[in-house]
């Protein structure tokens, strides 16, 4: 079961191939919900249920099901396309970006990507922060001067091994 | 008064042209202090800290001083070279990042990129999260099924002026 | 509510991947309307309106309903395009541009970048003028010896944070 | 006559070969002066008078003499390097640009490039602003929210021949 | 109106968006006409009307009537297509070029583009020979040892303005 | 016999690996020589007399002999460098170019490129113009609304061989 | 009169845009006919034969003709698509090649194209092999080792022309 | 033993690291040697040979004495440099090459990639034409229109193993 | 015969130009097979059925009749598809691979490319390990710690031949 | 304590920065060993201990003191360029690789990458394996038709955490 490809869907969507994606963002929008509020009723967190929305997550079969009853889209559809025969080729974009707010995060790693690699080496030692065993968080924070925008990344660290 | 250029620096710190930064890596090396301590011994934060020694922030004149009472290098040195009359060319190593550490941080924008994006949006409008009025951190989080390593991003959201 | 796909609209518009701004520019010509004519309808600036137009701003609720009203085109259609669930994926066209009108742009940054980041910080100090709580303007400036056109753009000045 | 190469001129200078561009930064900051102070002095502007400092401009004889005497760095010296046998390769920097400060001014052309386009063409027909008969400002205006920078591009209007 | 999308157009072609310039193409071709009689029927050079048809140059009302006239395509489409309304987004072909044609011009600015460089500065002084208020010819030159080719290339010299 | 290299060296000179470059330029500088008038003692053209400064071409044994007593360099030096074993790596300056004087021609090959592929197969059929069997030509065209800089650029047409 | 679009076609050819391509290349296959044997029967090299079935070869009127009786596709088509009014955009694939094949050729000039040129200088002079007045074949050569592949590769030397 | 670094070396062979290959290259010069010359003497092809001098290729011991013998440089010092401690790393120069002569050869790939490719399949198979088990030759061959300059790459051809 | 395109193909088939591979990855989904079953089931290893897969290999007739009564797909559609005809352009994707899957693979490279070129050296001599007489594996191999996954590349090693 | 720089280092190591990796090159060659004696000698891998000489692992304490015991080289400098203090930024040369051996692995991954990511997909799920908990091998395998090359890559498999 196939989604029919949308005329209005970002340009960006179209580079992950499947009509799913649209028809997800779509539905979303139909229902006015946010991703706080879909996060909330599937059970996951924000970033994870967005991931899932732009190809970059393989959701698990109950994902599929409590999407398809809160968004009303097809159940079987989705499964056609994001269901156990769907592996994600994540990485959406090219580089660098050139949305600014996607830049400011590209920014971020070439201003500090060299300082953070020498801190992280200094507390854990010879090996990398996973970008696999990973999560993250979004917060708003309230500042009189300007609310602030809190990113947490973690993964757990991965020592070089030694042979 | 210039520093000399020293031999065994890593290639990375050629790209900035001065040799006042292999010499600050030595002198702390030759200290044997961690960039917690140097932080905490000038008054910053530790990603601020290694960004001075990186040539990716400009320190205040009390920073010199102190840098150069901790680690016996020569204020005037620091003052010629990362004084009044130096103004940052931030930004450093080219991109995609080879390191595997840096490639970590640049992996979750490609694959979470989009994701955040319109989160940001979802909870704070149209606009981003400044990568200047920001500040940053990065913890270890013990954990029994190995240590974590979380990296917190916090800038001020600011919003497309309309006009 | 989708537009029809345009035969006839400019390349450039295509990278943005929904039709509307191909109708948007269609109905403005059908109209003969000016941008600095529509701009006057609807209470925005011309740089600021003609960004609309290249999917390079979100526009207000209110900017929707004057431009639907303008440009005989459906509100309804302008509002699934454009209203709330739309987030501006802004940067438009490939780099170094090939148009000649665009590459002088680009080509005044080849030459007096470095000069005018060296003048921002002898004026400013340590930061950037901001590209996001910014406007601009263009003129034209009458000249005996040939009309100038005076491109005014014009930021908030953003000071690094030290943390 | 030949300037010696110096140990901490910034990295962006050795783009430009010759090692006159860091004996003039060096003698100007000896000297404690800002651009906006060696402008009125060799009476330029001071965009003009940063460009002659990082190679952009071809200077007139009068303003070497200036520059000579203002700075006390050795005449003939100048007039080897930046004399009448000098002719200017401009273009400084890699692009996209990594540094934050000169960023923003690329993004502004990402995002407002295709509309300024679209109205200069509005204002004066097929043709283009020169960036050779072109001269510029940067101002500092003050804000009660925050001083903003603004930045003044005039160029010639340069009608497309048809022929 | 719009013309129909032609299967058989040049792959290059298909970069402008607009079928309008396959439709001129075919039409010259059906009439069996070269561009050396278009460009005599229509009162143009030979250069700047191929332009036309590869959408590197922006017509006269006139030029698209007269057009319309000697290839029998409706005026009207002309008109909606590239009219009052129509911008040429000139620069057409990736770079390098692949086309041995176009690569042999490309190749003649690798290997003489800084003794021509030299030459435009000690003939003119410190400026450029324009882009846009420029003209140029193709002429066949017969040779016993094998025709040449002769291109004329003529810009007015702009002198950088200094300020 | 090695030339010494030169501190003031244009940095594109640089590309070409011998300082014999630097020490022909410093020599003709010296004798306040123009190419015109260095081209006329050695009996050669403007174009190709700067080439031969550049790396471009490869010099003739008496061209090196003229150029050494014109010139009051070192003709074994000359020999050394651009005699017999000398094979021209032709080819300088990274593309696209940024100075503005080569990016110029640069974009006459962008906007007008295809345009005339088209007219140099309809005047001569399947082939190229040579950029070997090749010549050309700069001059100052008087013109009371600002001189004009014509180029001509002509080579061979070469026919696509059929086997 | 226009090839419809062959969805089996490979990619490779939907970079020439016209489905004359592969309507060739499928009247070959459903014949059964080897380029040795289409060579053959119209006359030309295989190389060549096989460059017109890839657009990189412009074909004579006889040619087409054969090429239309051999292999059962409209004449009419053919000349629609390959003849007066077709000038070949030469040039197929992108660069370095993927496809391993290919890859071979491309990495014999990676390590021997400095060595050849400088072969081609002491054989010939200063110039080089021509591509346009260009042929070549590919034999198999037994071998009890294994057969060998031998590619000849002929041009006419063309030398540097001196002015 | 090491070689000292030559002024007057060709640029491209500093991507060598190596001063072993300018100190070939010059006492072939002085000499007086062609490489079909040293070929000859060493008993090697002329591209084996040359290619040895550009670092491409790995010399037996043998090529080491006859080539310290023949051209009076030091053996130990070739031994140090070219000797059982040295692995070629093959490739040189940057792609797309600039210098026509290699160019042309880019360009032969380009043009007639894809048809060579399918030849070769069509005559061995799936499989590949070998670049290591691989040799080659370079010939002027008289011709009254022009001398030609014939090329022979030949290599073994390797079927794709099916498992 | 031809495949009917499928809209919930992967994004990375479309490269490969033919609707073929998403017919046989749909197939294969709907049977419920995993590579390991179907496999088995030819009589191929795994990888080398996948490549078929991603057309990455040239399958012989009885693989594709094999394939046909496996997985219920038109056995004359695969014949045309991927018979006698077809000639695998291999390479998929573009690099760096965004995937972190394929990106690791790609960083081992990175990483240990040098050390692995070196020992490769140690262990053969002068030549390469081949990817076309090449075959490999994937097991997962149980581990306490975590299961490890064993990627197997084994090539016959090819001397560079001396001529 | 500083190494001095060698002339005769193989340019790839350059890229490094310090000399460190051209000494131990160096006092391995002298010394006549192979990475499989020095690696027995130091109790590690083949593969690890040439990483270590091509600045692509962090050794540790022990592993330098056997190094310098066994290759003679001051422990004291290995110490200062390879201790605590060092941090690898891992990732050596520039990608596509061009030397023929590590394109081969590079070629390994442009064909068979696609394939190998959905093959560790059915085996292990959403995930990937690691090349940070990764160990590897490298063996010549007799074969009567001509000996193997195997290499062995094996990694942690690492699951996507889902969040």
């Amino acid at each position: 079961m196939s989604f029919v490809p949308n005329q209005n869907k970002p340009a960006i969507l179209s580079e992950l191939g499947s009509p799913v994606y649209a028809a997800l963002h779509e539905a979303k929008g139909r229902k006015g919900l946010s991703f706080e509020q879909v996060a909330k009723a599937i059970g996951r967190s924000e970033i994870y249920t967005a991931a899932i929305f732009y190809g970059q997550a393989k959701p698990e079969p109950e994902d599929l099901s409590k999407l398809a009853e809160l968004l009303d889209v097809p159940h079987e559809g989705l499964v056609d396309a994001l269901g156990p025969n769907f592996w994600a080729h994540r990485g959406l974009g090219s580089m660098p970006p050139k949305d600014p707010v996607i830049y400011r995060l590209y920014e971020a790693i070439l201003v500090y990507g060299h300082p953070l690699k020498h801190l992280i080496h200094e507390k854990f030692g010879d090996g990398i922060m996973s970008a696999i065993d990973f999560n993250g968080d979004v917060e708003r924070i309230p500042d009189p001067k300007g609310d602030r925008c809190r990113l947490t990344l973690e993964g757990k660290f991965l020592a070089y091994k030694r042979w």
